[in-house]
């Protein structure tokens, strides 16, 4: 196998032959040529058809090998048993990438399946890149190049600009191209992967993070099928300041709950994907719509430093209305400085200059009111977005010319911040503002949201590098799933510690550690195979004594003969009984698409019936542990809301990141960790568990 | 005082005088003449000003006086200081309807406050009714009235059509009636009430409610300035089957929780209006643009009695989208029966005829496809509303005409559900498929979001007359506020029960007490300045024995006189303990616009930390009790979802029914009920109020 070639050719070739090409504009090897000689294409379109000596005005081609040069790409538009000998026939001319048009591969079945293999497989013989198969394929408008049949281009063709799409299903993508088309967005390149026998949506938001033709990136994902890639190029959008705009469709059922204690059961992989996905930079969407409102704004390249808004209104109702909106996502709307609002009220005594900035119907009759509000706004009140509701009244002939000559020089003294504009009217009014750089919508909330989330991508960036990873030596597993003791030494290894506790095997060892931790103790059996011990009445707590001691021992080991007669029984597990903590839950859970997952939240009801946990992807330093720590809605009861003494959070935090490292470097056999629960101290005094299973896939027969 | 009459006159008026007329169009006298010449204004319009013979080409009259006759309505755009003579005049004239753009009254401060108060005197006495003043104004499309000088009509005249807007604000409103017609949906009258010195959005609302011009109704407030006026005005609209689509901005800081655990600070405002609001029929929403989309597809008046959704889709990942957001707003979207699905995978192998329901691509080679589908769907499926996801396929020329001709005889064959489409494109093609009934929207998400509240309002319609409240005796309220035992024989004779228990005034008396319920017993000072009794040590739980009864009230009495040396001592109660329940809170809280209402939660964290509480104004019958308990995110835990016995529900609701109608009948004077804990004992075993505090405000001087 050559090593991959990159994927210029198929996006931006400089020539693409077109097999199966035909003069009907209607079909699938139609379109595509139809779409290119309607824009111009600027490279060389070279048809193939046995049966045609011309397509669509232009010289046909009898078969591959008859072509009069080695195309940069290749539309395959033939049926799916003739796809195998024309890839073939491709590779053989020297072609290194072909976009798949046929279907009838993966989707319909196992056979489809194995024919796709063997279609990769040649490819890669040949050292070229395919997408598809069953894609609608790609354009790039900047060169006039449509690699596609999609009917949306009916309707008219895309706009050129610096918005990108790359989507796995070809119509969702196509309807977004299409949307953006119809808001008059310039959106240069859409890529859709299809089956993704090789190229992914990872690659093509790599390629798009790469390329100086895209800065806005909008990413639609049904499965994940190559989560590291995907990471990767996430990171690399990152790294080139291009926001990434991720819907990942199929989101598991929210509502289903179930109430077992296994922290497996807690996380979606909705959930998973969203934290994994937000981690790496990207801005996790549910609506199409909302998507093109921050793939517009973002496309200004414009992003604050300051996650703050600013309303300006001629109207009281709807700085209210916007108020309420930047209140409930959680964008915060300080007050102007008392000096600014004193020189407002002095210029109009009427205005309410707080934060909405009020400046009323007056501003109609007195334009530089607006001006002066605004300077305010973003000279002493410093917001990093200022949004002005000014409604129908911006989309009048008669105002626009105004509220231009106000507004184009704060938009340009203030390069660094975000002016948009809640307005109504003819579109082509509204264009001009957009052109100066004013961001432009017709609903106060949709813009509130739009700018919420450029406004975070502004704060992300100043983010100072994370902390390393806690150091961790070798991860060594037993071959079978370890017992309660087992488990907790193994962790310890890894720095995670457990109550003071020992294993012991008769009620007098069991006297002697109890008396070396103090009374009161906990005493439960140690068997790999129990998991629920208290059900069974094989949990003792509250022992005071050794009389007690020696009780319960004995209670504990009938429990189980009597429950559990099976069992392996590996002793007894004698422990100091801490209180006075607040209970916490900690757990590695095995995502199918990103490996080791940690899960904390708060024990008992805040997990089983509000679900209330946080999840990332295995390895996290302790900074990040602490972000997912305070980011539960209960996390105010760590902090002390109830009276009591605030958590040790510091303790909690490293001790996630610990488990994190440790679930990293143990392995695919590590099915699962359950610290159930944590007992987290008052500050300063440490976190512990106080239970811990770890579950393994036995070692394969070698 | 006469009767007021009604503002059939403001809002269509035969004639209308316009004081402050003038020949400026920009102008506030000159805007709404020049609108209803435009406009064709069916009625007469009669221009005063006593500078001028003629304005904007229409005879002009010197003074009220001089008219010719009695206009049904005037508009009054002089300064504030002649507003006041103007009325005069035009009560001598007998005029019975004014609309006062002029501003300078309540909103500038307490002198204008009063100069408005007298404006309201002076019609009254001239039985004259009055909008605003401060107010943009009317419009009545239908008749080409434009008593408004809003500048909206700048960019366009609204068009005739059956969605109506109230509006406190007049800016707010002009965008929504902008916003409207922009997406060329039709809106025939719009107010806006400005300072609501007579005429409030209640009023409005109750006009269009009773209105043939008016099916749908977007109503805009700030504040409620006539709690019994609203809530009659949204009942009188849901019996004329008309949804109400509410906005009240300005809602509390929802993240802002006081840890306190007196129910008063549970509520805020905006929570009471949303939970009073939406009980009487109101649909409440966030942002004007989901207003207007449910406005639209509430418009034609088509509510399927069925909340469930049938997706039919072209692209599998439109599919997901559309179902993830239905799970997400709880709108249902159950498979098809195995039948039909059967059915359908005969016609198409590939299709996947879950629901969503993929006729994949394939449908746009064979339209009849779609149309099979659709129909199963809507027979088979007996879905409420059936989506379609057409994208920009629907909006091609080609296509359209395909479309319409498969999908017009299912409209007509299933008048009683709805069929919508996401569909992108010429908004002149898309403009067709409206035309014959099927709803358009460009979002799958916005969609769903609509269709959703539309569903919703036809199962509301469906609901059985609530049952009747429960009956009750007069309430009467002692001077001052009640200790604890009297409170609670306050509540018992309501029907509300508290554990066993009696007021004694000395140990022995105590222990016989407890003898008499059987130990354990409760103990605790009975005081009624004393609040938090168990925070000075004067309550004892876990009383065992007589001599443990003894200690105990030597103790309570010790502990208040050290600790609250001044309050007045009452006695000690004796009560049963009571154990094995759920401990849940139940109260009043004296909302200032919607006088008392009931709040339910469970008690400690779940109020204290998640506010997961639900309320309702008061009085309502035991069902609506139910609901409001059943309505709370933690309601499992009642349900018995943490292995315990589910709780007495139907005992908690018939106490929180009578909790309600005992807080109706008692007056202004009851500030506040906290029953906290209510005890739920598991299911046929009652509730129990173990606490009781009832604040009453003292009795004002004769």
């Amino acid at each position: 196998m050559t090593s991959l070639p990159h994927i210029d050719n198929l996006i931006a070739p400089r020539s693409v032959a077109v097999i199966g090409a035909s003069d009907d504009v209607t079909r699938i090897g139609g379109r595509p040529i139809a779409a290119m000689l309607k824009a111009g294409y600027e490279g060389r379109i070279l048809p193939v058809n046995p049966k045609r000596d011309t397509v669509q005005g232009l010289r046909c081609y009898s078969s591959v090998d008859d072509l009069p040069e080695v195309p940069d790409a290749a539309l395959i538009a033939v049926p799916a048993k003739l796809v195998a000998e024309t890839i073939e026939a491709l590779g053989r001319k020297g072609c290194t990438a072909a976009t798949l048009f046929s279907a009838g591969f993966a989707e319909v079945g196992a056979e489809g399946e194995a024919a796709q293999r063997e279609l990769v497989e040649l490819a890669r013989e040949h050292g070229m890149r395919l997408l598809g198969p069953n894609t609608l394929g790609v354009y790039n408008v900047d060169i006039g190049y449509y690699g596609t049949f999609s009917s949306s281009l009916d309707t008219g063709h895309p706009f050129p600009g610096n918005i990108g799409i790359a989507s796995q299903s070809g119509a969702f993508g196509a309807h977004l191209g299409a949307l953006a088309r119809d808001r008059g967005l310039g959106c240069s390149i859409l890529i859709t992967t299809g089956n993704e026998a090789d190229i992914t949506v990872a690659e093509a938001i790599r390629w798009m993070a790469e390329s100086d033709t895209t800065d806005v990136i909008c990413a639609y994902m049904e499965a994940i099928n190559d989560a590291p890639a995907l990471l990767a190029a996430l990171d690399a959008a990152r790294a080139a300041g291009k926001p990434v705009l991720a819907l990942k469709s199929g989101r598991s059922a929210v509502g289903a709950r179930a109430a077992a204690s296994h922290t497996a059961s807690l996380t979606g992989d909705a959930v998973v994907a969203d934290a994994v996905l937000s981690d790496h930079g990207a801005i996790i969407l549910r609506d199409p719509e909302t998507m093109m409102d921050i793939a517009y704004a973002a496309s200004k390249k414009v992003f604050p430093a300051h996650h703050s808004l600013g309303v300006i209104t001629v109207s009281g109702g709807a700085g209210i209305v916007a108020s309420d909106e930047a209140e409930r996502v959680g964008l915060p709307m300080p007050p102007m400085p008392d000096a600014a609002q004193a020189k407002l009220k002095a210029l109009l005594p009427y205005a309410s200059p707080v934060n909405p900035l009020d400046c009323t119907a007056q501003a109609l009759n007195d334009p530089s009111l607006l001006e002066s509000f605004t300077q305010a706004a973003l000279e002493e009140g410093g917001y990093g977005a200022v949004l002005c509701f000014l409604t129908y009244v911006a989309g009048s002939d008669a105002m626009s010319e105004v509220i231009l000559k106000a507004m184009v020089p704060l938009r340009r003294a203030y390069p660094d911040r975000i002016i948009a504009f809640c307005a109504l009217g003819d579109p082509e009014i509204l264009r001009q503002y957009d052109d100066a750089g004013i961001l432009i919508f017709n609903d106060p909330c949709r813009a509130v949201r739009a700018l919420d989330a450029i406004l975070r991508l502004g704060g992300a960036r100043d983010k100072d590098a994370r902390p390393a990873l806690p150091s961790h030596g070798p991860v060594i597993l037993p071959a079978t799933s370890p017992d309660e003791a087992q488990a907790k030494t193994l962790l310890t290894t890894a720095g995670i510690c457990a109550a003071p506790e020992q294993a012991v095997s008769s009620a007098e060892e069991a006297v002697t550690a109890a008396a070396a931790f103090g009374y009161p103790v906990v005493m439960k059996i140690l068997s790999p195979e129990i998991v629920h011990k208290s059900d069974i009445g094989a949990v003792k707590l509250d022992i005071q004594d050794a009389d007690a001691v020696r009780t319960a021992y004995g209670d504990i080991l009938a429990a189980t003969a009597k429950h559990a007669p099976e069992a392996t029984v590996t002793g007894v597990l004698v422990a100091k009984q801490l209180s006075g903590g607040v209970e916490c839950l900690m757990g590695i859970n095995r995502d199918p698409t990103f490996g080791p997952v940690g899960v904390f939240g708060l024990g008992g009801i805040f997990v089983e019936l509000l679900n209330d946990v946080a999840v990332r992807a295995c390895p996290f330093d302790p900074e990040t542990a602490r972000d997912m720590i305070l980011s539960i809605r209960s996390a105010a009861i760590l902090q002390g809301a109830r009276g009591t003494a605030p958590a040790d959070i510091d303790a909690l935090s490293h001790m996630l990141s610990r488990l994190s490292v440790f679930a990293a470097g143990a392995g695919e056999r590590l099915a699962s960790v359950d610290l159930n629960p944590v007992l987290a101290m008052p500050s300063g005094q440490g976190a512990y568990a106080l239970d811990a299973v770890i579950e393994l896939t036995p070692h394969e027969d070698p």
